[in-house]
């Protein structure tokens, strides 16, 4: 339950309430351990966060769930939060800032040659996923010459356009430029999420279906009939050992603590004093940052695109927004849209939504230009987050410390969907790591 | 001077007591400001840092002077500090991990096609480097593609035993992998520093001379002389603009100041809170990442390996050392040894000196078995650097936001080494960062 109340020993601390810390709070309660947990925000859920807007209640945060993500639906389902279909019927629309083509299908309409070009990147990426263990990407046999090339230099021989869809992929799942990624650590985050295609697409893939009420629903709950105190508003400072504890300084105060389980994303880790410290941790935390992603909630009055058989679903090259989807409510009650600013474009964002309400109208006509709402959510301007979706991993990383960042330290542990092996990056993986984070504590309770 | 008491307003607060915070708050004070000094450790001089061992004083961290670094040369001066020679008399010995090698001259005894190779692939960095600005890397004509690729990839042909040598040279450097390095940032770094030959060489390069009594005497005779306190063990915490102020806190109290300037490496600039935050600078912090460098000094009752016609430099493909030079004191009395375990095996290093000792004893016999001391200095495990030599920028940083890291958020400007665009990573680059900041600081007052 929340609390105000930072109790002054547990025998398990954890830092962090989204659905990571929380799944491990959950599981150290079944085992009997007693428990709490610290949250800086004075909101539960992380990087699922929503907020009414019009008729409903929308995402700012994570809001999709897709085929193969079973941990989330059986949570959502344990806390009465139902899923909906993510409305994709229709045709799509590609911009690549010269003209804007309808098409049909997952892949946007490039002429023969190019989607050939695309169709043949993408199935070697996938052979080169399938080569890639998401729990030791090291053990691949070339793993240090993929480790230090870039998904850009991967991606160097393809024509512009297709260069262009190529590089919105990457900026939708990572929010980074394809020259940031690791070749090698971004083979295993597709494999950790069942490839490129699955990650990208609505039907059958990752963006599948939606949660009626909004993603933070099924962590307020969580949180609600946990049987531990979730401790709000308490940021945590320092962890030192001091002899069999671990003394946790949040701004709400002091606990000790037998263990500690460190649920945050890396580079917020990198901002906990650790005592005594942790260099080689530190070291591979330096390199983690977070993708930048500004997400933009649009609701209007009347889903007009539905009725010019359109999905709703663009591909832009050119920003600011490079994708939108459909994001009526589940009722319909609020018809909406939703777009992400992504990578450099949302490095550079300044807070105007007029050239968005431009590139709405330039895809949808004048229906477009009187939106009932638009919020902006700039995620890398969120101090508890510092970005969005996702941690990525430059090259040389992985070579570096390998799987380190998933290990513990003393008897500090770490989760956070960027030590998952199954869906990193997705609330999938953070419930996942979560459970693993939970089980190394209950061996040494 | 060094000061406990921390005053309730300045013009200017500046954060860090390194050289870089130093050259700011000097220039500030002789523009008419008034300057606090915040340093979070108990010393000053950031990575210079001296000690005693034996019957000289040694230096932890940054400890030579080369050719074109004409202000720290200055400064040095001013402050009473001499220079001498490093040592370099003799033949060096190149370790492949199967033999011990004798050679002259700047380059490695490698067989000639090697040799060959090897000074291709340095002709071609040259080549590359006079292409790149050190101030505007970005208006290079292919940037982009350079920022996408890493060093290790642009060596990847080198056969075995030159990319050996090749990445000892880059350890040394930079305290990382190859993999870790943009190309375009690499060149940038090595055209600020007179290229690759220039900073890996001692005669004529950036390892010439050495400081009398250490590095860390320039630093604690400027803080005393600087008509400003200087506030150790004074961590920084928040920056938070109020009305027309700064608030600026740290472990001791707040500081009300007009002006900040940041001072410290990036990777600790991210766990400053700011208020308002500074997502782009932060996205960009994320990034920048320190090396891992080990530095390990061995004193000998006897410099033995100059009897024997040796300069002490071994350049070693097999760990732990890396790289070995002469440290003798000036003035002979105390002789020693400085060498680097760097990059991954610097994160590796678990403190046992054992196996230091036998490489020594495998490169000079059995008079290296029994040093009087052995001092080691774990840099990435130093809370206030979290590594060393430098700050280094994976692909796609540079890209992303080019020159922000010394672009001024509001009225906080940021100093440092790393910001610096001659010398970029030395000590000169620092005291170069430190003025320019100034100047920025002095036409805002």
């Amino acid at each position: 339950m929340i609390s105000t109340d930072l109790p002054a020993r547990v025998d398990v601390a954890v830092v962090g309430a989204g659905l990571a810390g929380l799944a491990a709070a959950e599981r150290l309660r079944a085992a009997g351990a007693s428990v709490v947990v610290l949250e800086a925000r004075d909101r539960v859920g992380g990087r699922a966060w929503s907020e009414t807007l019009g008729k409903a209640r929308f995402d700012r945060g994570g809001q999709w769930i897709g085929p193969g993500q079973d941990r989330l639906a059986a949570l959502a389902e344990r806390m009465g939060v139902a899923q909906f279909a993510t409305y994709s019927t229709g045709q799509k629309l590609l911009d690549d800032g010269a003209k804007v083509r309808r098409y049909a299908g997952e892949i946007p309409s490039l002429g023969p040659i190019e989607l050939l070009q695309l169709h043949l990147a993408l199935r070697r990426i996938d052979k080169l996923t399938a080569r890639v263990s998401a729990r030791d990407p090291l053990a691949t046999p070339d793993a240090a010459a993929l480790d230090a090339r870039t998904v850009a230099d991967e991606a160097r021989r393809l024509s512009p356009r297709v260069r262009g869809v190529f590089d919105v992929a990457i900026g939708a799942i990572f929010g980074v430029d394809p020259a940031e990624l690791s070749l090698l650590w971004f083979l295993a985050y597709l494999r950790a999420g069942g490839g490129m295609m699955n990650l990208s697409t609505i039907e059958g893939g990752a963006q599948e279906r939606r949660f009626v009420g909004g993603t933070q629903t099924i962590a307020e709950r969580w949180s609600e009939r946990l049987d531990a105190p979730v401790v709000t508003a308490a940021p945590v400072r320092r962890i030192a050992q001091q002899g069999a504890d671990l003394i946790v300084t949040s701004d709400r105060g002091k606990v000790a603590a037998r263990s500690v389980v460190v649920a945050v994303p890396p580079p917020l880790t990198a901002a906990i004093e650790m005592s005594p410290s942790a260099p080689a941790r530190d070291q591979l935390v330096q390199r983690a940052a977070m993708g930048a992603i500004v997400k933009v909630v649009i609701a209007y009055e009347r889903a007009f695109w539905r009725e010019r058989g359109l999905s709703g679903e663009v591909v832009s090259t050119r920003g600011p927004l490079a994708v939108l989807f459909d994001n009526t409510s589940s009722d319909g009650a609020q018809p909406a849209l939703v777009g992400f600013v992504q990578a450099s474009p949302a490095r550079r964002w300044n807070g105007d939504t007029a050239p968005i309400v431009a590139q709405l109208v330039r895809w949808f006509g004048d229906d477009a230009r009187t939106p009932l709402a638009i919020v902006t959510t700039d995620w890398s301007a969120e101090p508890w987050s510092r970005g969005c979706p996702v941690a990525v991993m430059p090259p040389g990383a992985l070579t570096m410390a390998g799987t380190t960042l998933r290990q513990p330290v003393g008897r500090v542990h770490f989760a956070g969907t960027e030590t998952a092996v199954e869906w990193t990056g997705y609330l999938e993986g953070a419930l996942e790591s979560g459970e693993r984070a939970a089980r190394e504590v209950v061996r040494e309770l």
